[in-house]
């Protein structure tokens, strides 16, 4: 899930039943404000922010906004919603998380180290993906396709398993 | 939120208990039809309906619906939805809706009154919106683009803030 | 294609070079005025209007406008779309429509007479549909679904054919 | 909705409290392996799958899967999505599901038999559709467009109703 | 390009400038329709076909179809889209097609060989894929994640090039 | 239109016959790749860049990537997306953009002076718009909702008028 802020004690598997789940139906809201609200609202502390385009009455495209955010949250959450955008409704509701377990290593590439973010679930590892920012920086720095470092990622990690 | 049905009572601030968000998955129903059946939704008292476009098994394009509703309407809803639809399961879950405060006030203008909608969040006004459909009369009556209209609203709002 | 104005003597099967298409992204015209639009453009002349959800950069959502018109309607389309939306640029191309032959008949049901259109492509019925807002009506004055009014459609066609 | 997996005793008009949706959100995983992925869900026992277009941050179009299925397989289809997919995290919350009763019969077409679904709700035949994958049999075997082969079939079912 | 029906004497890298992009706005042919409809297409020589939902006169959610095909297969493809779907119009417009050169080598891996197309640009490859079809049936065969399979390709893949 | 990288000269009301728009279908690059190209497209003299999510073949969740810019740099964004997405196949074909003159002022507000952008089509100012990047500034300096800075835009734009 993207935008998460992990606290570090979270960082095991755990279930998390804490969580909310925000939407908001906009028809007059421009997407130009929607992109700056939506950084707002990660900065402020949404574990998860998306759009879904959507069709409402009155021939209204619309923008279906979602947030996924702790309870302790939700009324922060609101105040930036109320204030930022056209609603006049917030509708919610609980749900639970599954997280696996994160851990974070490094590999060594030509172009200087990246961290790998593992994913582990049942004791296996799962997944195991570059942090994204690393590898733009490399891509940018050095001049060649973001999909020739990712590629290079690929790689080292093939031979790190055996 | 679009489409919403208030009740007199029900302008003050206050959080909606009684709410219930109703799904359903359509690959055989045409466009044509589901133009028709949301305004018949929103006429037998649905808060809100919207589209969103999926994708679903053997490559079909479909429409998930999405309803709003109290509890209240749970039944009058099911019954239009399978009379109507090709769906043979709805599915539901509860949901809480925080809602603002609202009032409505007039302002003047060169083509006549129009009516505001505010929004007041904890004894603050956080959103003013004309009514659309005064906005739309004027535009065709007088034939000036509708954003004209606009303008001229946020002008006047301007002047009455401060 | 929906919203099709069509003259008399273009209802035989013919290929038509005459037509354009025009595009335009927006990312700060709210869905209110959109649903708005969409309207005024068929009233003044547009073969057909739809919008389309795009990403568009800075995070923001937003829409694509594709219009299909008569080369001798673009100024018109381009006076509205100026001047209602917020674009500063509008993006056109030429292309070719085949159009099938329409012809139109009636078929009569227990709630009265319904007119069908029928496309006729290289001397074949390919296609045939009952008028939308006629079977609407039915609906509506009969307090029947919708679907059941299309359903006594099929079978009425059904046996007029063999 | 689509992909239901029903077992003989739930044919009847029931309403389910038994089901869970899960969702995760996608900005890493290819189309291509989405594609793959949906099946197999199916065929390990999802109710129903379907993907969403959203926006996600940092300009990242993604993809919302979302996921129906009865509790006890909530493990399975964990399983599945932390080893086939790129997601660290699963949210899901338990809804109800009202479900027709259905049953089957046959009718017969100048191209052989086809089997029909109907939906019944509250006593009523709401609902009536031809199983897809014989009217495509029929299509392909036949050579003849598949709208022809429904268009026999409704036209069948209205005989067969009076 | 998905779907793309390659002749042997195109694998060079080339500008075609012979083909035609179609267009068919729907409102009326169901998902179901439009699934079967894609493969049709394909099999009958269609370059691409891909579906965008779209929103369409009188709040109905439509799809647009897009099809790329050479100007030899611009009747084939009118013949099927008038026989198949509901539309009464047919749009099209020519456009160029750049494709690099394509050539295909095989890997080895613990599970079998995968073919791997290769696409080069200006003599240089900018472009290496497994085949999707190999791919699926080793993770099928092996009861594995087809994400394993992809990344046992990319090891194989880096320790090939240097 | 977005993202465009207007020369001084071209601020008068034009038509420009010198564009093209280029078109690439992904299912198999990942949203957090074309979040990053998106940027780099921008940066290297794209006049646009946008992303539509399409349905593919084999129930691929798709992306259709747009981009529009100047025949002179044609070949420098087919470079960048052969070497930074997975396509082999890029097609475009030649459109005329329609420009509006574009004209700049300061208008001052409580917190400091803001670029408005207008728009003048045939001699009319049709459209005036602030600067997003400082209205931005201004909400995230002041801890103001952006909603209020645009609001106060409008104000001061409407005494401006008459």
């Amino acid at each position: 899930m993207g935008g998460e802020v992990m606290e570090k004690h979270s960082n095991l598997e755990h279930t998390d039943e804490d969580m909310v789940k925000m939407e908001v139906n906009l028809d007059d809201t421009t997407g130009e404000l929607l992109g700056y609200l939506m950084d707002l609202l990660f900065e402020t502390g949404a574990n998860d922010v998306y759009y879904t385009p959507i069709f409402m009455k009155k021939n209204r495209p619309g923008i279906l906004l979602q947030l996924l955010c702790s309870q302790k949250n939700l009324n922060k959450m609101k105040q930036i919603l109320f204030t930022e955008t056209t609603t006049l409704g917030i509708r919610y509701y609980p749900l639970t998380v599954h997280r696996t377990e994160r851990s974070f290593r490094k590999i060594s590439t030509k172009w200087g180290s990246i961290t790998i973010k593992e994913g582990i679930y049942d004791g296996q590892v799962i997944q195991r993906s570059p942090e994204y920012e690393e590898c733009k920086k490399i891509a940018q720095d050095h001049q060649i396709p973001l999909k020739k470092v990712y590629e290079e990622v690929w790689k080292q990690l093939g031979q790190s398993i055996s």
